[in-house]
């Protein structure tokens, strides 16, 4: 093996010999190659290949937020499209998220265990993905908060979880989606309480203390006429993006790979199955829907699609 | 030592056991629980401690970004004065970050070693100082860039660099310093004559390369009139952002502690010797100016603190 | 949830609290606690879960040690045996060990994916494994080697490689296993040409450059009538010590788990069918045996089995 | 920079190619280059460069080995000794260990912050250290243990601690010097109520708990008659090796750079002064002794050193 691993030190050699000439080079002297070796501190932190990988971000004193910008209570649907609106961007800029879950004020990002964007480094991927979520909530603030004008910078944190099997992926995404259920049943009934019923927050907590989902359910039901199945689903479930080819009937007929939102149900089978690209080979299915029944996300993303293509334009804007 | 433990289990029997009961609590059933074993798979990611934590942000696709929007060649002041403005909001935040360095499209915060912000963990401060960046950085976008709008959310990714020494976080910063000197004097030259000779890229890189620096300075003054020493500071050194105890001189007599943006050479021993808190016992020196003086930087947070103080405004906002 | 909070701190004040005062109950005044801080600079480094952790000891200068101890050539069969003696002293102190495979002077041990074993702590876990194997070696030196003193301590490195998927693992002991295969061929045709031929090194690597695998079976056929597949299994496949419940035939019926030596195909689907334990649902099978065919490693296992009966002896030594 | 760029790819490109030829070559067919991809899966472990790496190996279950081989109470002076002799032979193999200490059943190694040995790999410097150590314990036994035969192999686990100043580094070995104090002035007051006063543990434990330094002490003197400061040093201060040029007077004179016992107290100012080599430029101190002083550990060394140099031996045996 001598001479094989002569040949890779002679080549190791060369490229150690034009990154000093670099080095001079760039520094036209002796400082910057004096300094340079701090770049050495910087250390690899590459993930392990062949698991999930799942960013969460989680929103920063958005309770605090919430208030400062009046969002409706318990839940404001605006603020949740601009949730979505945020992720579809980070979604278009890495086609290795598969799946996107959001749900109050976090969002996660499912990359395909497959994926070696960044080369799996983790401290990009995860700078990247917060960085690029924020970029776009702020700068699509005033298309879904039109009449609010924007107090002060939000702020989300991310961090990186792995996930080896399909199993844990999909109990992942059923924790979180367990957690909305939970959240938004006792949130419902919570502020029909104080703002129908006109108790104080500490009123309604003591009212709710204690009680099932069944109690809460009747609550809502006797109390204030709400059935809770009937709620807004994206309330009730959160929402899930995937990339789909979209297919739209009617005017001009629509056929591109897009992200779709939906809101089903991820801890039962049959959402696997309906969308078995995810877990299998991946290949997006197929979105067929009127073109009247567009969602809101959806739609704005068709609308830029028509405005970029009337302007020409290609490629992407952080390459 | 058989007691001391025995105590010791006990009580972590009992933390256990209240977690247990919250997992049931919040669950209302078994869904939470089960699936809720996925958290334990977020690893610790603590960082070392009594090192310095610098964190770099770097522009994504900025090359792009800065010709989409028109920025000035070679040098933007209002783009630079935005990234400043985008970086005091971090340190505003972040009571442990005692220096900050920003230069063309990069920015990078250094944390005293003895920081115990968010337990050092690694990725909750990545993220939210990523985050916080970029969220101020559009934010404050139509104060500095009043007549363009944005086109589409710019990004920043980062990373974290721990160096032990107070002389490896020396040449860390005389490397990025070093960095803005070559890359400022090469790009002068080049834009000049690009912008004033005609010449086109191609003809204008070819004329520059294999010159010295002083070929460069030479060129400047003789073809363009231009004394390269004689630039604003801000592009030839970049800026060194430091929390300082502000006393303006006239009307009023300001006396608060700030972040003040200077354009010193760190390369050099006096730097470190003006601001000795930095690498001795932490405790902010003083920085007097007269009134009509102040940094375009220092003077937004001076009229947002008479604004606050106004409102009678308290606390934070992220906490 | 302020409650559970303020219950969960209590606690953690008391635990706290507990280890000041055993600080200061150990040091019998100031002097520990005021040094015991350096304890907080280890950094957990646990395990992702659920995924198979694989650890591989490699002889250190083996070469040069084989040559001083005069190990037989191409392969020494004491040797290797002394090597598996080694490696069934790490799987009986680690139950979490299903298969351990030794080629050459490397041995690789494969814990299950669930072990919870020094809670997955990656330190603990290479350290005790690596030293406990070098321990054994050197202890059993002389029942393997009796005729050699043993001149220095031997050493070996260790590595932890983590794979995420069951095709992963059999791809990993493929690779180790196909190496032995190329190795030992080259090294059987190697060592004939010396020992047989009367070569030396260099005449031998030169008649071997540039030959495939039916080269070289062909030459050992033809110039030293040897027919490679009828060497020794051991030489040729390696040695895989799995977790049996071992009942032998004859004199008294033993029943009892043990760890038996195979020497089958690993690359093979029926290895992993005849021992369907090792990725399914883990319960050791049957190993039955005549009693004057059991190899020498378990026969080893077996007499030490006897002998601690006989004394009466009973648990661990390390616990 | 396109051009710089292109020559580093295509020297990459080249780098690659040998290695898929080599991984061809080393197949002789498709088998191995279809599984080598499980290499990729190891991770980079290097420690971040400019901070103290020590490595401590802590016996697994010696109180039962003890025990068994019935080790002399409080302290057996050989089996100190063997453990000496172990780390020794670490430090002869590791020229940057600059020093090491231990007590009881314990061993720190300490690298020099500049160490660059196995490129600072993490899992390569602690399995190597502790597969030495454990060896040379093992082979060294019955030098040190002449009556006793060693019953069954003793095993240690190690951890990597990072240090990033020098006064941690004074503070950690002053914290497991402060150990042994407490640790054995117990134990000597124990051992010898149990032994000479002829009470049971528990009797003696009881008797203890509670009481001072100062009351053992007292208690040492009056019912023993025991000065505590009067003991042996290695067992009041455990030992400190360090590389020191050996000069012994007398017979041919000795002038050899060697690994040195000491007892000193750490926690004192006065050793850094009389070992300034260790934190400042490091080149080893002189140390001279009478030829009749030369302690055991040091005196095995000079023999093995006469031994080596009778048989013409040089170079190292794990390279």
């Amino acid at each position: 093996m001598g001479k094989f691993n002569n040949s890779i030190n002679l080549l190791k050699n060369s490229v150690q010999f034009l990154y000093q000439q670099r080095g001079l080079h760039t520094a036209r002297g002796m400082a910057c190659s004096r300094f340079e070796y701090v770049k050495n501190y910087e250390q690899d932190d590459s993930i392990l290949p062949n698991v999930w990988i799942v960013i969460r971000l989680d929103g920063k004193g958005f309770h605090t937020f919430c208030k400062a910008h009046n969002f409706a209570k318990p839940n404001d649907a605006n603020a949740l499209n601009l949730m979505n609106t945020a992720a579809v961007s980070v979604m278009e800029e890495f086609r290795d998220i598969t799946l996107a879950y959001g749900q109050s004020d976090e969002y996660s990002f499912v990359f395909r265990k497959e994926t070696n964007v960044f080369n799996r480094r983790a401290a990009k991927l995860l700078s990247y993905v917060t960085s690029l979520f924020t970029s776009a909530y702020v700068f699509n603030w005033s298309r879904w908060m039109s009449s609010k004008s924007l107090l002060y910078p939000p702020c989300f944190d991310g961090r990186i979880v792995l996930y080896p099997s399909d199993q844990n992926l999909r109990d992942y995404l059923s924790w979180r989606q367990a957690d909305v259920h939970i959240n938004n049943l006792y949130n419902t009934a919570f502020w029909n309480l104080v703002l129908e019923s006109g108790l104080s927050n500490q009123e309604a907590e003591a009212e709710l203390r204690g009680t099932f989902s069944a109690d809460k359910n009747e609550m809502l039901f006797t109390k204030f006429g709400i059935n809770y199945n009937n709620l807004p689903v994206m309330f009730r479930k959160g929402t899930v993006l995937l990339r789909k080819r979209v297919k739209t009937e009617g005017d001009g007929g629509l056929n591109r790979q897009l992200i779709v939102p939906h809101h089903d149900d991820m801890i039962r089978e049959k959402f696997w199955k309906d969308h078995s690209e995810l877990l299998g080979k991946y290949k997006p299915g197929d979105y067929v829907c009127a073109a009247e029944d567009i969602p809101p996300v959806l739609l704005s993303q068709i609308e830029k699609l028509n405005l970029d293509e009337d302007k020409g334009k290609v490629g992407e804007n952080y390459s």
